[in-house]
């Protein structure tokens, strides 16, 4: 091995030094010895861009490296041979990319804003500068879903995949379901234990969720979704009652991202793609996910369904991957950002009308007679059948009504249910979701 | 990618048509897409090694392929790239694959006999030769467990890791515990089912789960374990009582296999590894994996647990891996064949009778008063508190008594249970399993 141990260190420059900025900087000062035994060379990092220069900034830096607030000192530098962008955003992150591609860099990022709303640029010009541009800690944190789709799971045909993507939305939901708090307490702890920013949007309406997903759906089918189409719908306001009711029925209530293929009768086909609360059979391993954990589920052909569950985020945990991104760069890998050799495509997408599923429903009513006879009826119309129906004494005259359905359409169901609003004995709006 | 899509295609030689060499030869032609669209090249299968030619075999072979029982005709052939090694067993596997790497082959092996047995001269002639050996198949089938080690998880230390690695092992296990089977029933319900061998030494002797123990330590650890100093105990003869005992307290009866480093006092590092049947109690994700799936826990720093769960084997999920081995060849990916830049070392190990652990014991005793005394007094001289008792009431004068300790050292449970033994109480061989 003298040939690599005599190899010139790779030179980084860092875009950004919050919180999985300042945990690479640590553990590549901490794994020094990991480094040159995975690689045979020395990581060295040379810039750090940062918006304000700080005594502070600059005391926690290694020997050597300076702080600068110019991007082109980072994007320009002859002396560079990898950009780390963790500076998140997407404007100024999608400028910085580019301008280094530009220059022959290797690009590390975990910015799956980014990299979901717009970088199909980015990636084309990485391939025509025959640069490396990678992102594993993008996805779900430390599990390792970016390099098992590219390389170990390449020779599979993945059929369709689920996951839990944002612990932020798994832990609120975790609390509610442990311990019975309503969805504001336990977004306020989930703030206060900084699992959940001061403004919760991108985690708990789910967008964080479907920027991953678009992600997994390139990796796994080599499609593109745009994210601007993609179906989103959130935990916000989950009201504790359908937690409960959920339990009894034996599921737990999770935010799933789900993209699945359908091949078409014509030989075609169309990819079904969202992200949504959904009631999971207290069965599944992905039932048991609890706290801040993400997992995902791949199903492939021939090699069946595969389970993987770790740490979805955290400033260390999400570090280490990165790192793990420049060892490869250390080691020369070739690139293979994708996973397929030639660009993308654009997936044909089933609307999410078309979507058929099993549902859980709760509609509050008065307590009657006939009015189960009605919602029965209404059901009936679009051919949706009642497999199991729940009905609560109340000292109130207002009670929810839940029931689970057989398979059905979204279309089919928000039908009917338009028909049971019509019929005057709904006293707030319907609750639904999918059963998996 | 017209560059890629003008490349040469990449030349397979394949020794061994069993079922999952068959695997590789239907996926190769089932598959040319999925081939192109990863790559940007095809695969060809040029020439099959087998000891005999047969029509029946010719006629499953793509145009232009030829069988051979030449060995040289594989590993001399100038117009071959890669040699895949199916054949299984050691000797003569390990002369092809010595024989192809001096002729500059890159090897693709599902052989993890031979990899956990005898190949440092194997992956030393590799580096030379600047070759690939991959070898995706050949611990937990279609789980992406090698590639996850030497890519995204490289950038960690891992500290620990765990697994059920033996799908034969675990299916008689689960059926022992869902279904009430004994040992034997079991078993030859696994032969039936073509999920054990007609010799199913290998599996429930649980040699097949340390061969995939001591890949996953190089893997991880990178420090090589000589799989002859292994402490080895399978499932043979598993007493069913024991099953159901232990899920009266909760836990599942598993074939573990258990890597653990040690940070010793004076700076150095040692490791305790081994395969073993424990108990794992119901709530971890390790209880729940049921019949052939296997499963393996990754505890990194700062990763933290890493969970992958999947099908342990099979021979197209096998193959699919192969292929995905075969792919990142296509790709030109630059070897990485252990995850580690210079040759692994020799581990410092630590000896099994230092292990520390919790135990389950049962014991077989007369039903008379005095007998739990000593048995505690027994105990307690080497310091061993007991944690949970049971005791059955039994028609018959003989009982079990059953009892889980706290933490302790296996030096210190065989001193005790040879106390016992001395007592006179104990009417069979006690049964003791580690807890975890």
């Amino acid at each position: 091995m003298t040939q690599q141990a005599t190899q010139e260190p790779l030179y980084v420059g860092l875009a950004g030094m919050g919180t999985v900025g300042g945990g690479l900087i640590q553990l590549l000062q901490e794994d020094k010895d990991l480094i040159y035994r995975r690689t045979g060379r020395r990581i060295v990092l040379r810039k750090v861009l940062v918006r304000n220069v700080t005594p502070e900034r600059a005391a926690q830096l290694p020997e050597g490296c300076e702080l600068t607030t110019d991007m082109a000192a980072l994007t320009d530098d002859p002396q560079i041979d990898v950009v780390v962008e963790l500076m998140g955003g997407t404007g100024a992150a999608h400028a910085l990319i580019s301008r280094a591609l530009e220059h022959g860099k290797h690009i590390v990022t975990a910015n799956k804003a980014l990299l979901a709303e717009d970088s199909e640029a980015l990636f084309d010009l990485a391939r025509t500068n025959n640069c490396l541009l990678r992102y594993e800690g993008s996805v779900a944190g430390a599990i390792p879903i970016v390099g098992t789709l590219t390389d170990p799971l390449a020779g599979n045909h993945i059929v369709s995949l689920m996951g839990i993507l944002n612990g932020t939305s798994n832990y609120i939901l975790s609390e509610m379901t442990t311990n019975g708090m309503d969805f504001d307490g336990a977004l306020r702890q989930a703030q206060e234990l900084g699992y959940a920013e001061a403004d919760p949007t991108l985690d708990v309406d789910g967008f964080d969720a479907a920027h991953k997903l678009t992600l997994l759906i390139r990796l796994a089918f080599g499609l593109d979704y745009p994210f601007a189409s993609m179906p989103v719908q959130g935990i916000r306001g989950m009201d504790k009652r359908d937690i409960a009711m959920a339990r009894e029925f034996g599921y737990r209530i999770k935010l799933i991202a789900e993209a699945r293929l359908h091949n078409e009768a014509d030989g075609t086909t169309r990819l079904e793609a969202g992200v949504f609360p959904a009631l999971v059979h207290h069965s599944f391993l992905m039932a048991r996910v609890g706290g801040v954990y993400n997992a995902i589920r791949l199903d492939g052909a021939p090699s069946g369904p595969i389970f993987l569950h770790g740490r979805g985020a955290g400033a260390l945990p999400t570090a280490s991957v990165v790192l793990s991104d420049l060892l490869a760069i250390a080691r020369g890998d070739k690139p293979n950002n994708t996973g397929f050799a030639n660009r993308i495509v654009r997936a044909a997408i089933v609307p999410p009308e078309e979507w058929r599923s099993r549902y859980y429903v709760r509609v509050m009513v008065h307590d009657e007679s006939g009015v189960l006879r009605d919602l029965a009826g209404c059901m009936a119309a679009e051919n949706i059948s009642m497999a199991q129906v729940i009905q609560k004494e109340n000292e109130k005259n207002v009670v929810p009504l839940v029931f689970m359905t057989h398979e059905t359409t979204a279309q089919a169901m928000t039908r009917a249910l338009q028909k049971v609003h019509e019929t005057g004995i709904l006293q707030t709006a319907p609750v639904y979701y999918r059963i998996i």
